[in-house]
């Protein structure tokens, strides 16, 4: 007697993807509720499963739903915006956007742009990395497609968290609302070590381990990331993070361009999968994966498109393709990475790299009926060999396009049917993107000639720490604090003097990034009091939030650092500012250490504008807005050290001071 | 009042390719008979002309249709065949298939299918380079598409001509039929300087100046073949064929994937164009193209898919978009061959790449209308922004597919409309490929284990000369023979004295290349009688072609040389002969020069079978039949200095002695 089953997809070539990879030719899958009952060939299943609804699929083969292994689908509203850029540049120009840009209702529209452009190309699980994941998942548990969604955290100000304290906290929430969906898998996503302090990885990894949740992180993608975290840390990207206790949880590591073989080892023992982005990886110019020693090795290596902003499209197609054609010329021979192999990375291994391989990425008994139905009818694909049984895998990786996915089933339910999306409104999601897209046009033209976007591309831009603690008193004789430095009270890690000479430009524009910028130069002085050394930068400094602490103010604030190596005529001429402000000052200054944290005392004496006073300034940054406030507490014992009374302090800055 | 024209094509963004790369964002153009008469604004365009047809492409991108610069189209029916092998196996594989089914037909067929697709992604020009192009052509001329058709010469036997006299004759036919065709431009082939002699250059480039065609030839594709033409030639590839006459041509090298820069202007002062062939190269594991550095060289670079047997499709949007993403990474700088530059290689840098510039490649008055509308209302394109004049390329390059290209005209003449192909019956094509492809299956299938295929599995293979000219005569008396020798009559090059082991496997099959495999053991003695070295080798033998001339004997046949790494004992199990023969002589060989040709004069004694006599031999191998037949003459000669009479030869090869 036949067994009764929900559906019967029947005829074609049927890839399972499982540890034998075995193929029939004239195959069949049988589906009840959410779940794959039986594989084999169509006659078997033909007689034992009797279906509610039966699909033809003769002369089409059907796989493993593809599994787009790393992705930060909303920015879908982004795709093409920046393109053929340097990578600081294109940051840099992504950035404010983001921040202008992306709320909840930007990322669920993103999410469905992007989602429709997935299914199209035959993907039915994903990971991704972006802000308000809990809006996202929403959306995809609507859509019904199967994700790792991993919320952002990272140490900057984000468009879903004000301060790095408040992404751990909207974190947590988003696993605890959305643990044990069947769709989706909430993930902890610190962006990466470098948008990370070490308190920062630490609470994630600890996040991840309390809810047995994976994290998703970003791994070696550049040469120069890597070389900055052997001179900053004193050892290579995944050794740091392991440090921080990113590898007890399980590691989806995303691009690992640059991993050393100590590295991959590492990755394998800790359980970690990893996301290859080949089309990201070269448009950015970021390198070559060694994806085959990385097989080797025995890592779960997946395939991933990265954002629609770096790569421009979703389509897995063309990127298991160029995973397979890639890894053969940089492992100069020809037979690594064969279809079978690239196809295994875009399923199957891509579902072990996400830790999502006991539901999908193959087609067997128990698992989740996440599969596709891809049309081999194409005039590209013809004509067809059958003398070889992994020809099949040929034309799939190497002729097939996304435009030949026919049907999608994600979960057991059709996403996509004779290539018309079931759960996406298309024609709506096209629309309201260009209006998204109109709205960044008019953003983007007024702000063409922000001092912002000039600044990064003239020079790029490094974001400083967006809380600054200071406190400024005017100072009539320096000896007593002279005294204090001297003593043993104050751990005393570095002694400079400079003469500064600072040129500020105010701009009357709108972006908050850029109130002002500072041209300053650096002449240090020798104990000669000889100019030894000079040095320009540029600071840019966005709009102040004030806050009081006692007397010490904490400030909240971007601040972007770029070196400054052409001349201050230059600078006027081409950031055209609506006022200027010089101040020139000599300085003094002291790196301390008092009760562990870090303080920067300076001894100031202006000369322009010309003022009789020393002013003595305490300061201190950081990411956290609590450790800013602990900070603005240990100031005022400092000043209580120097024996200076805090309703002295001077409010404002120098360059007010010198309007004034 | 306004003009009369045949079409109009209007709304949409014309994106021209013009020198200045004017894009008009609301534009129009006009055609008419096989011409563009305006290109423009479309409100201008819609007031000054009349149009027997208008096209409404709003909402679509009009473009010049992509220029293919490198293929081998015949080869789509040996599409996913032979994948992800080692380059000798894969070539080792396809010749004897190619020579077994290359046909008038098969070429036919395999361009209807190739054009299809070609069509299909919006290519209206290549380049190809095959056998049999007359009837390619006749298909293109049908077909309606604009082509370089190259035919190809090599000193191999080839589908088309047995001998590479042969094929000279057939290409000077070639160009004389085609040559001023409104859209076949004829070309001389060279396939290779490896698989040519110097003549076969020299003859090339020849033929390719008297009738003022281009050369299409490959050029520096694998480190490999650079380095041979090094240690062979003295220098590297261009130098090489630059003294052959090569650069006298107007010439298309195809792949370029190992130049040095003073090659890159040797090309450029040449005027030549180069075909980059990126899927290609990375499949087959050929290398990185300097891309960048040949752009900055201002060599004129296309964008080429090579043959759908090494890509393995012929899509150029997935060809521009690897270029463009490619040189970024192999410069390692993101800002290298933006979208705008990967567009012009795919269109106007092609078509000035295969010489073919004045009529194609951009949207300009009184060139032909060669042109596509690519339809950008993919989900995949969305968003779309307007803030920078570039975005409408980077959506080309970095976004769009094949699969979104609507229309399609060549010379004024739409060969696809909303995606359906006018001028090739598609369904044919595909149900007679399919009978083909069944027909190479049988093949395969049939020849799996063939000596030849188990041969080119096991070590590669090298071919050698196919003809080879030889006399043996039994000598009771050596004496007078070695006074010849020690006199001043011949100039002696080289003097051997080996032993040699050699052990024939006759096989029972039916494949014409391996009618016997020899294992020889060649033990090289020294003046005290002592072994000095060793070495083993397989040749693979096909079957004879015999004629004599005088007592010489003329025999044609394939003979692959391979090392032999292994035992006797493994080749036997492996190859399984149907019978073998011993054969163990002791061999006197001098190669000498007479009258300025090459030949090895041998006196073999053989103790297996133990023969009384000594016989003499001389040898002379050639690629060239009238070669062949001038050495038989000579041979004559020598054995009348040698005083031998000819009359007493022995027609036999010493394993047929052996069996007597």
């Amino acid at each position: 007697m036949s067994t009764q089953v929900d559906l019967l997809l029947i005829g074609g070539i049927v890839v399972s993807m499982n540890d034998a990879f075995t193929v029939f030719p004239d195959g069949a899958i049988a589906i009840q509720d959410d779940s794959i009952v039986a594989v084999g060939p169509a006659d078997s299943l033909f007689n034992s499963y009797t279906a509610s609804e039966t699909l033809d699929c003769t002369g089409q083969v059907i796989l493993p739903g593809l599994v787009n292994a790393h992705t930060h689908i909303p920015m879908s509203l982004l795709r093409g915006l920046n393109d053929d850029l340097r990578l600081d540049v294109w940051l840099g120009y992504l950035m404010p956007l983001e921040r202008e840009f992306v709320t909840p209702e930007f990322v669920r529209l993103g999410t469905r742009v992007a989602c429709a452009e997935m299914i199209r190309s035959g993907i039915t699980s994903f990971a991704d990395m972006y802000y308000f994941e809990s809006d996202i998942a929403e959306e995809i548990a609507t859509i019904g497609m199967r994700a790792l969604l991993g919320q952002t955290l990272l140490v900057f100000p984000a468009p879903d968290a004000p301060t790095y304290e408040d992404s751990i906290i909207l974190c947590r929430r988003f696993i605890e609302k959305w643990h044990g969906h069947p769709l989706i898998q909430p993930a902890v996503a610190p962006h990466a070590w470098y948008t990370a302090t070490p308190e920062l990885l630490r609470a994630c990894a600890d996040l991840a381990r309390a809810y047995n949740v994976p994290i998703h992180t970003h791994v070696s993608e550049t040469a120069l990331e890597v070389s900055n975290c052997r001179e900053q840390n004193h050892r290579p990207v995944v050794p740091w993070i392991e440090k921080h206790g990113l590898l007890e949880a399980k590691l989806l590591a995303a691009h690992c361009v640059h991993l050393d073989k100590g590295e991959m080892f590492s990755l394998k023992k800790a359980g970690a999968g990893v996301a290859h982005c080949p089309t990201s990886n070269l448009k950015l110019a970021s390198g070559f994966a060694k994806v085959a020693e990385m097989l080797d090795t025995g890592l779960n290596v997946g395939v991933g498109t990265d954002g629609p902003a770096s790569n421009n499209d979703l389509d897995m197609f063309e990127e298991m393709r160029l995973a397979a054609l890639l890894a053969k010329t940089v492992s100069n021979d020809p037979t690594v990475l064969p279809a079978r192999q690239a196809l295994e990375m875009a399923t199957i291994g891509g579902a072990k790299a996400i830790h999502q391989d006991h539901l999908t990425g193959s087609l067997e008994v128990g698992k989740r009926a996440d599969l596709i139905v891809v049309d081999m009818e194409g005039i590209h694909n013809q004509p067809q060999f059958h003398n070889n049984p992994d020809a099949v895998y040929s034309r799939l990786i190497y002729a097939a396009k996304s435009s030949d996915v026919r049907h999608v089933l994600c979960n057991g339910r059709f996403l996509m049917r004779d290539q018309q999306l079931l759960t996406i409104d298309e024609a709506r999601a096209k629309a309201d993107a260009a209006q998204v897209a109109a709205q960044i046009d008019a953003f983007v033209r007024e702000r063409e000639a922000s001092p912002y976007n000039k600044l990064v591309l003239l020079a790029g831009v490094t974001r400083q720490e967006s809380f600054e603690v200071q406190v400024k008193v005017p100072i009539a004789d320096t000896a007593p604090i002279l005294a204090v430095l001297e003593s043993n009270q104050l751990e005393i890690t570095k002694q400079s003097h400079y003469k500064q000479y600072d040129q500020y430009f105010f701009f009357a524009g709108n972006d908050p990034d850029a109130a002002r910028l500072r041209y300053r130069e650096d002449e240090f002085i020798n104990e000669k009091g000889e100019v030894f050394h000079a040095r320009s930068r540029l600071t840019l400094i966005g709009e102040e939030n004030r806050q009081a602490f006692g007397k010490a103010i904490m400030l909240s604030r971007s601040r972007f650092l770029a070196n400054a190596d052409r001349s201050l005529r230059f600078y006027r001429e081409y950031f055209s500012p609506a006022t200027e402000v010089e101040v020139v000052k000599d300085r003094l200054r002291w790196r301390v250490i008092y009760r562990d944290t870090d303080f920067a005392i300076n001894l100031d004496h202006l000369t322009q504008p010309n003022l009789a006073d020393y002013y003595l300034e305490v300061k201190a940054r950081t990411w956290s807005r609590s450790d800013a406030e602990r900070k603005a507490n240990l100031i005022r014992e400092l000043l209580q050290l120097f024996g200076v009374d805090p309703e002295t302090a001077e409010p404002q800055d120098y360059p007010e001071l010198a309007l004034k």
